[in-house]
């Protein structure tokens, strides 16, 4: 039972806050959850009950909440100075997290341009590559090809790559005229094939689009589109892009914001090929902080460094550009997913997710599809597993999933009928064990 | 005299580091400042040189660095948690930070969304007027108004209702067609007219503009054109421009990303009027952390309140929306303004500003106008007093004022030839003195 402030304090929530990607109505018969204090991999409310934090909030938290290392750096950090401006200045926690990104990154990528979140990371891409082709006689190539599905930040310009009519389609009308393709659906294939031993056929489409004289750039999720529902697709689809638009000349962008730093199982999914540019943001925080980066190459930056008065150099600027303190926790966040074999030992923790899924996917008639990469996993719900029809989008099964998940203490966010798992990558094999034993009985409890 | 460690930093900052608003070349000539640590209104560099930020690292800095409470406030937060979802979840930090600035802001406005800087702001507030006339039955509403010399952000949103060709001009293709009016040019008036005494007699593009039927809304940066150059315009555009927009049904977004929070001697310059929507960011954490904004009316929120499956809900988020280090940090600078009659004890340093930017003004052959709102004050440089014409681009007289700053340990970042001040606004009355004593010694040094 909630106390008397909580009470006061959900009422100045429901009077006083605009939730993102809310129907506030909804909050009339279910009350947004107050967290007071979160550890490891639950959050807390002020009863004291816990709650399972299954989407490492929104696909941020990588090593669980309340980190001790990470909030030392954090403090240490404070000690010296919060922020100072990124323009004729610079500061070592920049520095230092700059030369590991590029370190860590393809081979190809050089430079570092840095911004507060996903969708300013992505606008930076989308503009330096404008810029380049206007910079060296392309003028023409002003178009971006994404794919159907996509998804990659929600300000404007990283709206009209979005292959999504639920955030697109209250503002067509402003946005720019890119160039949709049909995209990858393994679960649906149209050329009836499956992910694991298909020569990504699919590519047909995007093979045609790129084609086009004008095309600056193509962008896509590598590997899992991750708010289509985690659609997840066969590497060959990647090799054949990066084979295309090099020989089409056109840059390719990595969209790594919500799958980079271990989240496949790799550090990045970028590793084994070129990207022009890799965005990044999420969890490169480990979710303590807003912070982005675009890595890109000398070829793009060598384009902008000319004399001043050539009038060259990339106009774009955010206040918080860098934030030390943000830098200082991604350092360590880096730090630790390089020690004690971190990333070794998601291996028996993906293979836990993997057993599980597929278990589920065995006994629920409601399951059609399990499907995984590395430590992201998701169930896609079907009215009828044979002919693969949905569910009516009216009968909201995912958010009732999602109801039933927080009375078990597990905080699920289905996106649409899919239930999907991206836990902090510190979870353990028990903890996989319930998260995913309760997400069954909560498909159950609705749908059974 | 750097050390080796610093030398080494400064050529990975070269090598890895792509800065905001940078044209790298000029790196050749003179390296970025090293910033290790800093205090108060000054930074320090590894040698413990000291420099005043003047410009408070961007304009975001209120209560100077490395602030106990601030530094307090963060701690505490840090203890419970960095960082958790928005959606589905709500916390205190937010919930204080929301009611605090309906609380502070026009009585009008009730419902705070939150985000990740400036340029997030304004495309929310974009995004949620273009949605409200969608589900309002006006769907032809979908231009948006914007000043000559009006900057709103970077992200391909924002940039669309920038009115500085600096930055849009290589992205111009792909920016939405929205309108462009001439606003007011004071220091230039082509009334013939004086600020100070006029009657907004420059409102008339404006007032034509705004019959044009298929308006969304109009922005403006209220009182201060920052990125322009600092020009200052006098309220009666402002008055005009509310009551325009009322009888034309058109919303008036108040950007005081840049203004709020003390900066031109009040609060909030919206205080006395009545905006759609009000776009808040830098100040808000006084300089520590990303955090942004926008707040509307219940008229805005109820256009998107319904069923869930009329799918009238505002699709939107980021992944670090009401980061509960920033809201807590917020919250604190919020209450230091509140306390010990900060903003009166604004007003003598507001009067030292003017007496001494009256007296270079005065004594300087090359200042064509010193102009001032609050604790925003600019000196505007000209090759020629009686003509006003200015310097030519090439000769960068701006940023040879910055390097003599450098030189006397003031860092300034002039706008194009436009010296101006914002400090942090505990600044003392001696360190104004000193701060506008270097900037004339700089001009002097540079031009005399």
């Amino acid at each position: 039972m909630p106390d008397r402030k909580t009470e006061s304090d959900l009422t100045r929530d429901f009077d006083n806050v605009w939730h993102p990607c809310t129907q506030h109505k909804d909050y009339e018969t279910t009350k947004p959850l107050l967290v007071e204090r979160a550890e490891g991999i639950y959050l807390f409310d002020r009863q004291g009950n816990r709650y399972m934090d299954a989407i490492s909030s929104w696909w941020v938290n990588l090593m669980g909440h309340n980190h001790p290392r990470l909030n030392a750096s954090l403090k240490n950090q404070l000690e010296k100075m919060a922020h100072v401006m990124f323009a004729g200045i610079t500061h070592q926690p920049a520095i230092d997290l700059a030369s590991s990104l590029v370190n860590l990154s393809p081979e190809n990528l050089s430079k570092v341009f840095f911004s507060d979140n996903g969708s300013t990371s992505v606008e930076v891409a989308l503009k330096m590559s404008l810029q380049y082709w206007q910079q060296t006689g392309k003028e023409n190539k002003t178009r971006f090809i994404y794919l159907r599905g996509g998804y990659h930040g929600e300000t404007l310009g990283a709206l009209s790559v979005c292959g999504m009519d639920i955030f697109r389609n209250k503002f067509e009308k402003v946005l720019a005229n890119n160039l949709e393709v049909e995209g990858p659906d393994c679960f649906r294939c149209p050329y009836g094939l499956n992910r694991n031993s298909c020569n990504a056929e699919c590519f047909e489409p995007m093979e045609k689009a790129l084609q086009e004289n004008d095309i600056a750039g193509v962008i896509v999720e590598p590997l899992v589109q991750g708010a289509a529902g985690m659609k997840i697709y066969p590497p060959s689809y990647l090799k054949k892009l990066q084979s295309a638009c090099d020989s089409n000349s056109v840059h390719l962008i990595f969209d790594e914001i919500a799958v980079a730093f271990g989240r496949t199982g790799s550090l990045f999914v970028s590793e084994e090929y070129k990207p022009t540019f890799l965005c990044l943001s999420k969890g490169i925080t480990s979710g303590y902080l807003p912070l982005a980066a675009t890595i890109t190459t000398d070829e793009i930056y060598s384009a902008f460094y000319d004399d001043y008065s050539r009038g060259k150099f990339f106009v774009h600027s955010h206040s918080y550009s860098a934030n030390p303190l943000a830098c200082s926790v991604a350092n360590e966040t880096l730090t630790i997913l390089s020690e004690n074999d971190f990333m070794e030992k998601l291996v028996p923790k993906i293979a836990k997710m993997k057993q599980l899924g597929q278990q589920i996917s065995d006994e629920s008639k409601w399951c059609g599809e399990f499907r995984q990469q590395g430590m992201i996993a998701a169930l896609e719900l079907v009215k009828n597993q044979e002919s693969k029809e949905s569910f009516p989008s009216e009968s909201r099964v995912g958010y009732k999933v999602y109801l039933e998940g927080l009375k078990r203490g597990v905080f699920l966010r289905p996106l649409g009928d899919v239930i999907y798992f991206i836990p902090p990558l510190v979870i353990t094999e028990d903890e996989i064990t319930t998260m995913m034993n309760v997400a069954e009985e909560c498909i159950a409890a609705v749908l059974d």
